[in-house]
């Protein structure tokens, strides 16, 4: 296959080379990716169905016919990484997934544990016959894309910027009488407007007591005077996803709204504070937790983490949550990591306010890559 | 915990009760229920996070913080089966899963091995330490899932009915020199107006050579005249996914148009045609390929399945597709059946045609949830 050079093959070539070089310290012969998003990274190929096998020397990825003539317009204006063959699946894939390992001639193929169920290893395996071993993997193409490389950190900090916007935008339609539902449709669309491909997740919009529900769904329920909205969505720009969440007030806010609001406020700031290279994520989450309960706002009013990775995915790594939470929140931040930094706090019978943005850690400390009004505008409700 | 009864609690008893007789068939002691939306199934709770596990007598639903007061207002109302007790996570999902099953007792607990990855698995059975062994098993619950009850065919139905009149709207905005893109959001929002939850996936609207790719995503480009527009978009109502594809041409339609257009349609009629209880997916696969074939479109041009099933997922059981190409497509059909039938053919050069409608298999046939008109018809370009 003859593929002239662009601008993405040599990102995609250095990503690939990384790759090669864990398998190699792991000593596996070839690594088969069955997570779209690492395919997607990998290859650059958007799919909703696809694997690649790579090895040392090339790489083999498979997809349907679906996606066939897509992935051949895509390697053939080298919009892909070299020395990639494609394989279009025939009947199943993890049959072509099969052929494709069988044609290596190779013993040791790692697989990507956290991306296989158990059904379709042992399918694998049974097909495989002793052919080669499938050796369970974890986080092979994951540690790659934690740190973002330059194209994705311009392509984030573009998205960010027109998210921003959007939010600006959005609050011109938050008014008295309005659905929940409403006012989500209308940011679903001028997220479209603003360039976006689509939103990142279901966005959230809810009002009083609804902002008590850290994962609200919009209802039919109408907006009223003198109660929280909060307002959490993201958008999908050039495949990578930014997050953004601004909580404010329908006409007088009540004092205790304020100062949940400026606790809030406080644990956010005292969070983005502490981020810069070398500390870890359960430290920023930490000082996020602290400052809240400084203000009288413990464990039960905030239950959720304080921020999650962002890039192909809208939930990635790292993840910013107390120790022992989960994954690796006692791994030191890098620069080139991007995450929501986003303290809630809940209160039944008040409501709730969370104020979310996206962050991109430097080799000097932390650049805030959404730049929308934080405070608690108090929007005039009449 | 004393809860009220409503109308929802029988249908949510009726499921656990299937689905425990199947348990009992298989020698488990209980189910750990870890495909989310096999826990909204059973459970009734639309979390993004969340398992179940299933005892003869009760069932232990875990969520966290997030979902906690939707969990506890959803049990409060009934709107959940009997006998289900909330647990919310503490530290991780997995360790307070590994804290409920310990707590049961029991010996055999079955696991979903199409749902459970290998790196939990084996983090399962390491934290259990011998406590009790995990079971794989396949399709304890699709297997209820795939026949839909009373309550899921009413959904269905209306979905149906108001995604068809989104299709005669969408059609309005389809004019020369407007954009894919715009289009696609013009249905987006289309769909939230006639009552959608959300679209059920990323909304297609692919002309010219575009509608050669199966899956194309909306790009800039403009519509023409004398081009094919395909539009395939879904919606998402009361949680159930309904699904629906239209191909027609802006201004005259070329005759070789004209031509794949009536094949794929008397493709469709042939597919509809051969649906009732007792024959196979694949059956009805075939009557849809060989309609094609005979009007000399072959596997070339037609490269997908003809369809799909529809429910909670916009891509479930049963799938109508070729012998050997996947699971279970010579299982028979049966009544209470949901899924799409949408043959195509893509022609490069040419273009793509696919036409998508949604049926219910019904103990006489087959009934037709979608409606919007099925014939070219060619709009007037100027």
């Amino acid at each position: 296959m003859t593929l002239k050079s662009t601008a993405a093959r040599p990102m995609f070539d250095r990503r690939l080379f990384a790759l090669r070089a864990q398998l190699a310290d792991a000593g596996l012969d070839a690594l088969l990716i069955t997570n779209v998003v690492n395919v997607v990274y990998l290859s650059g190929l958007r799919a909703s169905a696809a694997a690649l096998v790579v090895t040392p020397d090339d790489a083999t990825l498979v997809t349907d016919f679906r996606y066939q003539e897509a992935a051949r317009l895509r390697l053939g204006a080298g919009d892909a990484p070299s020395g990639v063959h494609l394989e279009i699946v025939d009947q199943t894939y993890d049959q072509t997934i099969v052929d494709v390992i069988r044609s290596l001639g190779m013993r040791a193929i790692g697989v990507e544990s956290a991306h296989l169920t158990i059904k379709r290893f042992h399918w694998l395996q049974q097909a495989l016959d002793g052919a080669c071993s499938l050796e369970p993997t974890d986080r092979q193409v994951e540690r790659l894309r934690v740190v973002k490389d330059e194209a994705e950190i311009m392509t984030m900090r573009e998205a960010a910027r027109r998210l921003s916007a959007v939010a600006l935008e959005a609050w011109s339609g938050v008014v008295c009488g309005r659905t929940e539902r409403e006012v989500a449709a209308d940011i679903d669309a001028a997220l479209v407007r603003a360039g976006f491909d689509r939103p990142a997740f279901e966005t959230i919009v809810a009002s009083g007591p609804n902002s008590a529900l850290p994962h609200a769904r919009p209802t039919p329920r109408r907006l009223q005077r003198g109660e929280p909205v909060l307002l959490d969505f993201g958008g999908v720009y050039d495949g990578y996803c930014v997050d953004l969440t601004r909580t404010r007030v329908l006409g007088p806010a009540p004092a205790a709204l304020r100062r949940l609001h400026e606790a809030v406020a406080a644990s956010q700031a005292a969070a983005i504070e502490a981020i810069r290279p070398g500390t870890t994520a359960s430290a920023v989450d930490t000082a996020a937790r602290e400052a809240l309960a400084a203000r009288g706002f413990g464990r039960d009013a905030f239950g959720h983490g304080t921020g999650h990775g962002l890039g192909l995915e809208v939930h990635e790594e790292p993840r910013i949550a107390p120790r022992g939470s989960g994954e690796r929140t006692d791994a030191p931040l890098e620069a080139g990591m991007i995450f929501t930094v986003e303290p809630g706090a809940y209160v039944p019978g008040l409501g709730g306010v969370r104020i979310e943005d996206d962050v991109l850690v430097t080799p000097g400390g932390v650049e805030i890559l959404t730049s929308a009004p934080r405070a608690l505008h108090v929007i005039d409700a009449d």
